[in-house]
């Protein structure tokens, strides 16, 4: 028997793992990936850390080569954009972007994995140079290239999310003064005032400054064409690095162009098997919403992670066999200069707007017995349901164990574990790992407490 | 009201955690803690890496000093050894070890905590300066005023647990030459051989030689009367300093003796309350025993942490409180020269004794991103039941990031998750912590194929 034809759109992280593993499961299927850019399966969440280091190539991040997709027989055509997508007859239309053609290919089964972009802010000059964005390799390549070349002394990061904390390291550590500009008075929107402080105290100790308040209206070139200043409402700020980081949006045209349905989010509507509302068509990895265990519906969480879990269970579905995605619970986390940020279901604006009664506390702990060198401290947040003792969420931040800390919570929130459960955890204890009550354990001592009651 | 007259038998981790405990409960209650030792609350777990600072005073690890639980209005009566429970007129017959003298003393509830004792191999010489025990501080001030004097060269380790392990990297450092010595060829019995050849890989890389095969037969001493040669079957093996460190035993004479029931593995049976089969009386810590959430029986494993929640436990409840213990899953593990080894569940061996079928893989993975700098292998190694997929355990040996994996292990034992629920966990990813697919989800992807049929 000879196998289906599948299409792939997009090969990074979610395309790549999607063909993988139809070709893996049904080894006479024809798997095809169209990818617009030149290059497949990097690693882009390593790219501050690749940029930190002048000696390192950006290319060190790609994860599979397109000779190694080759070797798994998988066909790959890069710098082909798929720019039209006919559900009735199952076939999409592809552009080569080299020879300036379009053909049409049919498909048995189609994997929409065509990922997310950087939000562009359109303001005058935003188009200069030593602005940047950093989504894929190209801008990775860029940024590492004008750190090179032109030294910029003065960096303005846009946004305060995780990867402007990790670039505020990097940049830092490359010697540039750094400012965080926001308009917002509040950074990582979402968590705790706890952990925030956190955050903005290991901000300041390395010099960090954070500039809020204010709207930003463009950005100024000097004579040699470079950025200059970053201009706002509230005067000019000197700078000759900008880093826009200020969000990403779901790659969706295509989708909507060929009336799959959108969700609330705004990314592609999947079910649990990552089915788009056509027959036929899957989409996963950051184009696609996901399913949330907590929430009990559909959320837009784009991670790399995610999109890998995905594009297995797409890959897997488009050649039929049946397979469900678990679902997330939002753990997500970041480090930057010594600290470890790390959080798991909801936070407690979230839990609020969702109609639970949230209670909580932060507690604080040393990260190892006291017997045992090199503690230092850790905070742990956690978030339950007031009347019912459901637990909810948690935050972890501290110098170590904080994000693997964090698995402990996102475990708990897959089985929609009460406080009570929390505190009966058999966690490990030995002088070099944790104290005899783990700082997840003297967290969920105090929140018992306020469970049973709101405040 | 006046409170009740709550009597605690031991002053250690789970003593003094029912003490403090039922007082901040109660604070009208009077509750008098025996100790037959000089100190109370220390962190025995502690002691190898103090032993390890010449400069640390062992008294470091004492957690609460004697005044400390004075402001807490708890009684302290030091070097009182409590010698016979009547369980129907409750009291317990108390001898004072300083001035020799023997009292009654009433109590209303009863706290029984005197914990464990280190097993003494019955040989010929085994009483001779230069063996040492490592179970409670004394022993600690022995061994480290041994070194700091004597500067022993060649040390023998007797037995090949924990805390052996932990002793061997400590006398390593502090330059001994070490020999483990056993008779059966296995060290870390319970263990996987995978876990087993990782240790034993960093034994001998630190130069520490296992010898297996041989009857220990006694010790001999040189003309300054400190050892200087184990004796076997197959020949001396001269030595200056020998640990014993061959397991250790509950205390349980006075229980025994007071008609208290005694659980199959020669601890004081409890309830899930901590409570003996004596009314008013409940036992805490390593003379007790403990539930175990997957076998749903009591087992004994003595720990430190699981002393702490009994303690607490079965305080709480010596006042009424009716708490339940949630029970333990068997989360161990420990550091070693750079190693960390931990597991959580059961083992292997133990799954087949227990009835089950199990399934098993081992996986190796590297413990964080490629894009990170300082990865370094991490191995896992999962057990389910073949026929229902129910997770039953798993160890985690590596450099980084093994012990704090073991909770997550721990955590869906306790929710009693099938290998699918953990393939759907939804751990955290970023480049410093962890590689896109965490190595617990890489062993749950391989272990899944081999659920449904057994082996």
């Amino acid at each position: 028997m000879s196998g289906q034809r599948i299409i792939v759109i997009g090969g990074v992280a979610a395309g790549m793992s999607a063909a993988s593993q139809a070709k893996r499961r049904q080894p006479s299927a024809e798997v095809v990936v169209f990818e617009r850019g030149t290059r497949i399966s990097y690693g882009a969440c390593g790219m501050p850390y690749n940029i930190e280091d002048p000696s390192r190539d950006i290319e060190d991040l790609v994860v599979l080569t397109p000779d190694q997709a080759l070797k798994r027989d998988i066909e790959l055509r890069l710098r082909h954009d798929v720019v039209a997508l006919d559900t009735e007859r199952r076939v999409v239309t592809v552009r080569n972007l080299e020879a300036e053609t379009e053909l049409e290919e049919p498909y048995d089964a189609l994997v929409i994995a065509t990922g997310a972009h950087a939000i562009h802010l359109p303001l005058p000059g935003f188009d200069l140079p030593g602005i940047f964005h950093l989504r894929n390799l190209d801008h990775g390549r860029l940024i590492k290239s004008q750190i090179a070349e032109h030294s910029p002394s003065k960096a303005i990061v846009l946004g305060a999310g995780y990867v402007s904390m990790e670039m505020c390291n990097v940049l830092t550590e490359l010697g540039l003064k750094v400012q965080i500009l926001k308009n917002r008075p509040r950074i990582l929107r979402g968590w705790s005032e706890e952990t925030v402080a956190v955050v903005v105290d290991e901000l300041n100790r390395h010099g960090v400054e954070i500039h809020t308040g204010m709207n930003i209206t463009g950005a100024e070139a000097g004579t040699d064409g470079n950025v200059t200043a970053l201009t706002t409402d509230q005067g000019p700020y000197p700078t000759d690095f900008i880093l826009q980081a200020v969000g990403v949006q779901p790659n969706v045209n295509l989708a909507v162009e060929a009336g799959l349905r959108i969700g609330e989010t705004g990314a592609i509507w999947v079910d649990q098997y990552q089915q788009t509302s056509a027959e036929g068509v899957w989409a996963a990895g950051d184009c696609a919403e996901a399913y949330h265990r907590i929430l009990r519906r559909n959320v837009w969480i784009p991670l790399g992670t995610t999109a890998n879990k995905h594009g297995r269970i797409a890959g897997a579905n488009a050649i039929g066999a049946g397979q469900q995605f678990a679902g997330v619970v939002g753990t997500t986390g970041f480090k930057f200069f010594d600290l470890e940020v790390a959080r798991s279901g909801l936070g407690l604006e979230q839990a609020r707007t969702e109609g639970f009664e949230p209670v909580w506390v932060t507690i604080k702990q040393q990260s190892r017995a006291h017997a045992y060198p090199g503690a230092s401290p850790i905070q742990v947040t956690l978030i339950a349901d007031g009347p019912t003792g459901i637990f909810l969420g948690g935050e972890i931040v501290g110098r170590e164990g904080a994000a693997m800390r964090a698995n402990v919570l996102a475990t708990a929130l897959a089985s929609h574990m009460t406080v009570a459960d929390l505190q009966g955890l058999d966690l490990i204890y030995s002088p070099p790992f944790a104290p005899v009550w783990d700082p997840v354990l003297v967290a969920a001592n105090q929140l018992i407490k306020k469970v049973g009651r709101t405040v």
